[in-house]
């Protein structure tokens, strides 16, 4: 009984019937009324202790990434979210564990008017797996697989905070203002549904990295995409670093950012000028990316984002 | 790239684009156009190697299990089987591995209608998580808070197969064909379609025990259960072992047999003669579940399955 009642006592509060939400946590299924005439966009990760997370991480900081990551996969599509399930393994059952880590994700899920309606709690290794339904109109969706020679490359915020903020703290530094960035990562919901609504029809989150991001673009799209190292955004922190001769490898191949990358002809979103968006780039027939420096000389690719891999 | 690479070598064909499933795996999020006028009942369950199945089990036959036990969550909703979302964690990458698990569950997965459209891997302990999604007409669903003093109650199938063989291995011996009852449950979800569809408005699958599950329904309906143990449904094999003296716990606390357990008036289901279904008691007034033998004397309550843990 100890799991059911753990459930009960943690999770079923996090719901509230409505119209949408027939029958929240508790029972065999969640039943859910989805509205008429939208798409749902379903997406579900697993974020392992030691791989994606440290486990002796403040459980709020793991209680909040873990959600905003997935709250990312949906920002990508452009989808509005709606409802998570969630299923929590631990080796064993700690009281003020769970409840840092109910808090920590609590106020982001009710930002973003999400549903807990069901899950799973089970005894193992520290693992955490969100699946999120989120509502679209038809046609509004961003796939990694539209984007077209003639586009040009966007991304949405600066790159390299979240990587450079590791950096960093592995370094014994400390990483100030930054390691927001790493540890509680907006995930651009908003943004996403402003870009799909625009015509925009061809964006991913970056979580593994621009270049490896926007590679998935380029071989879903068929297509090829070149970026502009100058154009691309940093923060003042990751500028001052990059004048102190650092290395450039973090701003296009450090995960963690969760800002979006997407393709689109410059006049679909010259109205979204109040967004935090950069051109970086132009899509390309052909495969793969190219990074250039200011001379317009090729760079070599750094390999893609180990996360916390050793 | 790996991780890419793999769901979209082994979960990439498992779907096929139609009218609902708009966009599978292999994008941020999958796209899905929910049928007008359903409910979707949604659930999502993981199954830890060592403590739901062995981790040196054969694949296949993990993943026919693994995909069979949140089947039959949506069995006892009462719902039609579509879409399903794949975590899946292992230590190390290994394609004979994957292909057997893939092979043990897509057999199921086709028999049941039922389309992967996403998912994730990641390397961890070997853990399999499964959220799956079903239709269902709105008022035809099954929930635990339904039952009232005046149903019977009934359950499908035998009790007790998978637990006696799971007791036979462990000793030693050769369980024979009992060994399927505890490896390849069958999810009842045509029957519980028909349950829902006829009326019957309670109902649980029992995974950890008859004891522990009713006594879901019980005290989420706020009422009790008595049954009868000399009513219980077993199997031949399970007969000649009480007939040999053998306790009857792995009847009524033995977990893994994966039958409905459903409360109804009798009238609801007496046209559903041709499903295998016996009546084993009564709710009633109060809380909690008792357990009578022949003579009508209480019989101790066993503690619930413990699965594999040790």
């Amino acid at each position: 009984m100890a799991e059911f009642e753990l459930i009960q006592d943690y999770f079923s509060g996090l719901s509230q019937p409505d119209s949408q939400v027939v029958l929240g946590v508790g029972d065999d299924c969640a039943l859910l009324q989805p509205p008429a005439g939208k798409r749902l966009a379903m997406t579900m990760d697993t974020l392992i202790a030691g791989r994606h997370f440290l486990s002796d991480e403040h459980p709020s900081g793991i209680g909040y990434k873990s959600l905003a990551v997935n709250l990312s996969d949906l920002a990508a599509m452009g989808a509005q979210p709606a409802w998570a399930l969630l299923s929590i393994s631990f080796p064993q059952i700690d009281h003020s564990w769970l409840e840092a880590f109910v808090s920590g994700f609590v106020t982001l899920m009710r930002e973003q008017g999400v549903q807990l309606v069901g899950g799973d709690t089970c005894q193992g290794a520290l693992s955490i797996t969100w699946q999120l339904t989120g509502f679209i109109e038809p046609g509004q969706e961003m796939r990694r697989s539209a984007a077209r020679p003639g586009d040009a490359i966007y991304v949405t915020g600066t790159l390299g905070d979240a990587a450079l903020a590791l950096e960093m703290k592995r370094a014994g530094q400390d990483p100030g203002e930054l390691e927001q960035r790493l540890t509680r990562p907006v995930p651009r919901v908003e943004e996403g549904r402003r870009l799909g609504a625009a015509g925009v029809r061809s964006c991913i989150d970056i979580s593994d990295g621009l270049v490896a991001d926007l590679g998935h673009i380029c071989k879903q799209s068929g297509c090829a995409a070149r970026v502009h190292l100058n154009r691309l955004p940093v923060s003042p922190w990751v500028r001052q670093y990059l004048q102190e001769g650092g290395d450039f490898r973090p701003v296009v191949a450090g995960g963690d950012d969760y800002e979006l990358c997407f393709t689109a002809s410059p006049d679909s979103v010259a109205h979204l000028q109040d967004m935090p968006v950069t051109r970086i780039g132009e899509i390309l027939p052909g495969e793969g990316v190219e990074l250039l420096d200011g001379s317009g000389n090729a760079l070599p690719l750094p390999p893609a984002w180990e996360h916390f891999a050793s």
